[in-house]
């Protein structure tokens, strides 16, 4: 079957888009449309230029025998500050506090397109490191996990709150959570994480920073190394926070569960947007 | 800024893939590329046509006001087979059947590039649907919820088994749990699913039917209408199933514990692949 240029390009991009983070062959291309590997480079070419034009990430080529194209879906600053602003827009609405100074996150967590543009925020933070697994916390944690792994391209792990028949041999510790100082279990099946993985913590709200705690330390009993630690929303007011290294889209304060009132502001996952660019522009 | 035909076909192809199963103005791509609408059609055009050649799913166009382009990411017969049988493969490794005949599923659902797969699977067996919700159960479910309801652009609702403060107020049922015989409780947040809603039931594993009967008693409290049921793994060894209505992707039988031994086969999604391309054979 012949295929022309517009054709070759239809079919890379979307190839390009499925498998994001990963190193694919220019000899795939060039075997799958009988093309010479110079026309191939021209096509990558072009998907990359207008990849960059758009701010939809960056096109990779890496050359020799183990080389090939890589798409890395990042995000620019500018696309990121929309993202935290559509965040912040969402959390302002009506009866969003729940008794105990929580915010209702279920409708959020359940919609696939924010997510993903969250999802593609918190990957492009972390999207240069090392990274073997994305780990979260059961429940409202799985959504974003998701998110965020199907565009670093790893694995997601599960730690669940009670332990199941389905999780076959697990791995538990005890852990005290942050607000209400109760003594609390989390589970990790086994097999789920080889031993000595490099792991990004995700979650959708972080208080004192209790049940985070207490992924490393179940991520200690794994030999796994936190590498990154990243909440869609961390609430300012708190005493004494249990960790210190990590990223938030947003930040919740002055909550005023009486009259349903609260501040919900930018995090400091946008400092850093702006801080690799301006990095960028230095080295330019 | 000018595009040339080949970086309008590059952004075209990112954003339809960005946007399955919308209707995309036409006049969206006509503003953004300053093109004659002819242009942009013809463009479309080689993007159905490449998708189509490529198995990679239907690219319709609406004509009319309220008319665009929407991209149906459908899979086909050839490569829902490869699934299963991915599937099957899987499943048959050492040690996944645990005390009980379950199977071990975690890590299954924690690998984004399989369950996007069974996404796109069981996505295209309801996508003629019209549906406004995948709803699953907590936990593991979530994450192949995720994965369809991601390419059919809807949201996912969570059913729990527990309830959190987090999930504001709540309408709760109780059920009989299939394979145990013991009482338990659903819960669902009343703010994440609008009353009368369509509703795709997605799950993971499935015995009795125990659970999804409680899911659909859940869902007449919400005046949801319960389009389509889909689990992944459907257990045959039921003296009496408590759903009758549903589609898997794969049937366990002949579960041994004590020596390790199952039998995993297709289940009756593909069916509906192969009866459904006869069909369109019979109306070419």
């Amino acid at each position: 079957m012949r295929f022309k240029r517009s054709e070759r390009i239809v079919f890379m991009t979307q190839y390009l888009m499925n498998h994001p983070n990963e190193v694919v062959p220019l000899t795939f291309f060039v075997d799958k449309f009988k093309q010479a590997k110079s026309s191939i480079s021209e096509d990558v070419q072009i998907i990359r230029e207008t990849f960059l034009k758009e701010g939809l990430g960056v096109v990779k080529t890496v050359a020799g025998a183990s080389g090939g194209v890589t798409y890395k879906p990042k995000m620019g600053a500018e696309e990121a500050r929309k993202v935290v602003d559509e965040v912040i827009d969402r959390l302002q609405e009506k009866d969003r506090l729940l008794p105990g100074g929580y915010l209702f996150l279920s409708d959020l967590m359940g919609n696939p397109a924010l997510l993903n543009k969250i999802g593609k925020l918190m990957a492009t933070l972390y999207m240069d490191e090392d990274l073997d697994a994305v780990v979260t916390i059961a429940t409202k944690g799985i959504s974003l996990a998701n998110a965020v792994a199907n565009i670093l391209n790893l694995p997601v792990v599960v730690i669940r709150k009670d332990n199941k028949v389905t999780e076959g041999s697990t791995v538990s510790i005890n852990y005290v959570s942050g607000s209400s100082r109760k003594i609390e279990t989390m589970v990790l099946s086994k097999r789920t994480l080889p031993e000595g993985s490099n792991v990004l913590v995700v979650d959708d709200f972080m208080r004192a920073g209790g049940s985070i705690n207490g992924v490393m330390n179940l991520m200690n009993e794994f030999k796994a190394r936190v590498k990154g630690v990243s909440v869609l929303v961390e609430s300012k007011e708190v005493k004494q926070r249990l960790i210190e290294d990590y990223t938030s889209l947003v930040r919740l304060s002055n909550v005023d569960e009486y009259n349903q009132e609260f501040t919900v502001e930018e995090g400091n996952s946008l400092d850093k947007f702006v801080q690799e660019e301006s990095q960028q522009h230095e080295s330019d």
